[in-house]
């Protein structure tokens, strides 16, 4: 039987992977000890993953199953392995992992888009450029060149947004606990995204949030890591 | 057997009950179906609980056991009822809803907090109002009566932080899924501190959020409801 594939947001090195949706789902396969295989993909290869009904990536073809959007993927491997490992914990996890979700797209997002995308913009394949910096200007309403500018407000903006997750992590090793789960797996993919695109440092070294990090980084066998840092 | 008693912060009449911490460990006492004698408490009333060895409430005395804090309040009725409904839904659900608590402390009660402190403070105890304008001008850098002047930008600022609370809402009915559990408590507490200080409208009657606030002041037999609005 062949591997679950998994289309993949690459760059014009297709070893680059830096969609923090896309590194979800890889740790949460891992975390359930499911090997896959990953297809780089392009913003502009729309025609290559035409047969799941939509335009973006996470798409998983698993079996004669094609499931897109990572939050649907996620429930997608629970429900199909019960017997490995649970994302989730149980129904009430599963529930908070949501809010982890509406939470790092909303108040995440947004700022480290603003601090990477001038240092990613350069690693992207040619042709999904223009579609790249007229999506991200329209929401920036800003050139991608003016935002270095902003870094040093930017940077204090994302501090005040980590302030929930920094006060969690001084009690706790793991978001979801004593070991990661998948709002671990959300909240790492944004600083994997992060790490991916920009030699930027987002966190103070002494955060807790970077300790985590650092612990994600090396959790599944150092699936992180083994991504190279921007540098 | 009497029952447990809890200090419970209270104006300057002791039927208003406004402290957010309290209100969270009132839902959790009837979500595990405990029957509860509330003692009235002001800020100023130290020698009141100086048994607990502290100076804040909630206190819990339940039988010889007394807890404050009400994160610590929680974990002992989770731990002293496991028969009864579960406050966590797991050791996940547990982790996670620490989260929302420091969400909840860090983003929305400062908000909150200045939005409707300026209709709180009248309906204070006469000996908790200078404690009470010293440190909350402290934190705020401004003096009560200067915040209704800030309400429009408040206002807005508040919808932002509650950003990833509505998202949640839109696609499920409570923060920890199909009923409410702990996590909903803590959210709520900060809107049961504002419907009780203030008849200010902090969300939208359209919002999701205002829909999840009916149902949680309409749970566990009304008990939210039953304490009267601020007119």
């Amino acid at each position: 039987m062949s591997l679950p594939r998994l289309y993949d947001l690459a760059g014009a090195d297709p070893a680059i992977r830096f969609s923090p949706y896309c590194w979800r789902i890889r740790l949460a396969l891992a975390h359930k000890g499911i090997a896959v295989e990953t297809i780089p993909w392009r913003f502009t290869d729309k025609a290559a993953i035409g047969f799941s009904g939509q335009g973006k990536v996470p798409v998983l073809v698993d079996g004669e199953t094609v499931v897109f959007d990572s939050e649907r993927i996620a429930d997608h491997l629970e429900a199909r392995h019960p017997d490995r490992p649970s994302l989730f914990g149980g129904a009430a996890g599963r529930a908070l992992a949501r809010f982890l979700h509406h939470w790092t797209v909303q108040m995440l997002h947004p700022e480290i888009a603003r601090l990477v995308v001038p240092d990613l913009f350069p690693r992207l394949a040619e042709p999904d450029r223009a579609y790249f910096r007229a999506s991200r200007e329209a929401a920036f309403g800003l050139c991608i060149e003016e935002l270095p500018a902003q870094r040093p407000e930017r940077l204090a903006a994302l501090a005040r947004a980590l302030a929930p997750l920094r006060a969690l992590l001084e009690t706790q090793p793991y978001l979801s606990g004593t070991a990661p789960l998948y709002a671990d797996h959300i909240v790492f993919g944004a600083f994997q995204w992060a790490r991916v695109a920009s030699p930027l440092v987002l966190v103070a070294p002494e955060d807790p949030v970077a300790a985590w990090r650092e612990r994600m980084l090396d959790a599944y066998g150092g699936l992180g890591r083994a991504m190279a840092a921007a540098a």
